[in-house]
């Protein structure tokens, strides 16, 4: 069977929530000075029902009716198997995907955007802002607040709008105000603008500003809305893996023995992988590995310590793992996974030695990519790909050891967006691009005076 | 239910031939001297086992393991429900479409475009040759033949290849040569570019290219490739309303009241229609509606006749309606509904006075798009917002009339690849454009000296 798709009644009712299983709970956030942050200090970023599944523990919570209407757009998705890839690998392993790429923006983003679109409109808000940078997660948001009749404001990195129209139109096409950033419209961008009139841009920039225009907005009725590393984010997506596993059911699979996903802030992969990690908890035999690109080697290099989410500072200390925020990655294409820092709740799944981190090169992910449009058929996206690379190997390894692996990965979007990627690859003009040590070691020694993390009892650190 | 799903089991093993059933055999090609073509005649140009499908006028045609087994990366394809449409229009009528967009290529093209990779690669052959307009056939053909192991070559209308390179990165992974035509590399190319040096092309012009480029390869293993029009793609492309039938009757529906299908040489209309145009014929009471460009009105505004299906008068004599070969539409976005002809299958129904053609102007399409992004969510292809625009007419009318009809349409495509004419329509730049009465008239005029279609006795004509 190619395809085992769910009927639209048994899509999940509720996510899960990993914060209830992790054998130690995640550190709280901070304030720079070290200070626990409370829920009232969030409030004019976040509206409350959102803080309140920030902060929460419970182990299951349920998705609203409505929003299970809007998911059944697209979801159930299908989970698929790449049997013209087993055949051209010679593999014993039957290789799974979540088809997450069926959405209409194109990935799994919708799964959270149309959650966190419709808790802001029940808390009374009218408009959502936001930063994008090249563009998969402002189109989502766009989309979400479409939907839902929400106003939608996209402050995208300057030279992604000038450089990427496409994401850009279909912004508009769903009714969103789509700005370069560094705008004129905030303090944060004209300050920055005055300084350094050319600038291209950057996503640290874009946050600032976004925040900026949500919480001083007057009427109160605007809020800011993050694509991925939030205990929040990471809980809308869980119902990509609540479906899997039903869906492996259905083909008679107990459990899958591997388990992949790309992480850039965590969401796509949290979101296959955190109802498997439970299972890990309690005992299952499962390798779980989220994929990160080399020039961005957030978890099998940086350390775990408290680091802003943003280059400005505006973002609360969040316990991850962490390149420091003033870390600039090379400009590969996999533009979702250039991100100096790691969701706290991944990062701490990885503390406690549930999961395998794995790094690869931009090179190896491109050839990926091309074997599996050539075999399967799909033009993946970039970020997708290091997830294809890897499954790769991995299903090669099975060949070699003679085991009949059941491989599970996350198909998180398709790359009809970033097909100018792949002709720098056709043309021969894609590199790898080596770490720049020093920067590194710099921008790490840069968030030392932070406050630290704390020495817990379990987990292999 | 949002979404009706086939299991891959119950995909259709049969394409449906409508020349089986229409009440008047079609009108055979003839040579420009008004002789029929003889099978002999195209096999330098089509390998036998498609010329014998193109001729035959058996019911229902076996389709091979192998393609079903291909198909099956994305076949069977989803029949949703657009209730957001439905509930926006506060319309009774229940609106169902068959969703192609799902397909790798993104469009129904890969349908026809396996099946004669397939056929061709049966009959011995290495190599197709094949045009494109703006890419969406040139990319479905690209991927068939990359999956099943042959070569392919391209001739990309020169405008469009400058213009539009997203199309042409797709071909390019998927392995496809392909080159801007016209060329300096076939007799037809080298003639245009001495007579012409900065032409933007034509269809005509390509076409003339990839038929010379098939037929003077000596090793006798290259043939050449349509999309649309001939009777062996449109049989291909049943598939579609087939599966739908069976989806239909899933939902507890005997049959649908009106079928819509954008239509530009006919195929993706064919592949929904043609099932239930059989179903017509055996007295079923259905409202069939191919809907046609106001700017390229083939349907509502050509005579029934003979005519070449390219520029260059390459092509055998076609009984169809035709706007003249000399004919050239205003550039309206929907790039695969410039198309003079109209399939002779599709022709003849409408001789038959089975099938009720109509035609939209292109703002009003885009307003149709724009509508749907905003209820379903999804980005249409500029071709499907003409079928789009038709089943909001219809779905107000039954609101009108207070009558429950079932709609169906076909969701050829996604517009993912066509978002530069939805930032023209945002930007108000986007123009209806007013048929050139004269121009229409000398060149239907010009057509005038080929022979004459026979009167028949059934049909309204």
């Amino acid at each position: 069977m190619r395809k085992i798709v769910l009927h639209e009644k048994e899509m999940p009712r509720q996510w899960y929530n990993l914060a209830a299983d992790l054998p130690t709970p995640p550190q709280p956030p901070l304030t720079p000075d070290g200070k626990p942050i409370t829920p009232d200090m969030l409030a004019p970023v976040f509206p409350m029902n959102l803080i309140e599944q920030e902060v929460s523990t419970q182990r299951w919570i349920d998705i609203p009716e409505e929003v299970i209407e809007i998911l059944s757009r697209w979801r159930p998705t299908p989970l698929r198997r790449a049997t013209f890839l087993e055949r051209h690998l010679k593999t014993p392993a039957r290789i799974y995907y979540k088809d997450e790429s069926v959405s209409p923006p194109g990935s799994h983003k919708p799964n959270t955007a149309v959650a966190q679109a419709w808790y802001n409109k029940q808390f009374g808000i009218k408009r959502l802002c936001t930063e994008t940078g090249a563009g998969q997660w402002g189109s989502a948001l766009a989309f979400a607040c479409k939907l839902l009749g929400l106003e939608c404001k996209v402050f995208m990195v300057r030279i992604s709008f000038d450089q990427k129209p496409l994401r850009k139109i279909m912004m508009r096409i769903w009714g969103a105000e789509c700005v370069a950033s560094p705008s004129p419209e905030t303090n944060a961008g004209r300050g920055i603008l005055k300084e350094m009139p050319d600038t291209p841009g950057s996503l640290g920039i874009a946050i600032s500003e976004a925040i900026e225009a949500a919480v001083s907005d007057r009427s109160g009725k605007t809020r800011y809305s993050l694509g991925s590393v939030l205990n929040h984010v990471l809980l809308h997506q869980t119902i990509i893996g609540l479906e899997a596993k039903k869906q492996l059911k259905m083909a008679g699979i107990k459990k899958p023995d591997v388990i992949i996903a790309c992480a850039g802030g965590g969401s796509n992969f949290a979101g296959l992988s955190f109802p498997f990690v439970c299972d890990k908890i309690h005992g299952e035999d499962i390798a779980i590995i989220p994929v990160e690109p080399s020039a961005c080697p957030t978890m099998t290099r940086g350390p775990f310590a408290y680091d802003h989410g943003d280059v400005a500072c505006m973002t609360p200390l969040l316990a991850m793992y962490t390149l420091g925020h003033r870390f600039v990655p090379a400009p590969i294409h996999a533009g979702g996974l250039r991100y100096h820092g790691m969701a706290p709740l991944v990062s701490q799944a990885i503390v406690e030695g549930l999961l395998e981190p794995r790094s690869y090169d931009q090179v190896k992910c491109y050839e990926a990519a091309m074997l599996w449009a050539s075999t399967e058929g799909p033009i993946c996206a970039p970020e997708t790909s290091h997830a294809i690379a890897c499954v790769i190997d991995e299903a090669v390894r099975a060949r070699e050891e003679g085991k009949e692996k059941v491989i599970l990965f996350n198909y998180s979007g398709h790359g009809l967006m970033d097909l100018v990627g792949y002709d720098k690859f056709l043309s021969g003009q894609l590199t790898d691009y080596s770490l720049p040590e020093e920067a590194l070691q710099e921008s790490i020694a840069k968030i030392q005076h932070l406050p630290k993390v704390k020495k817990q009892k379990s987990g292999k650190w």
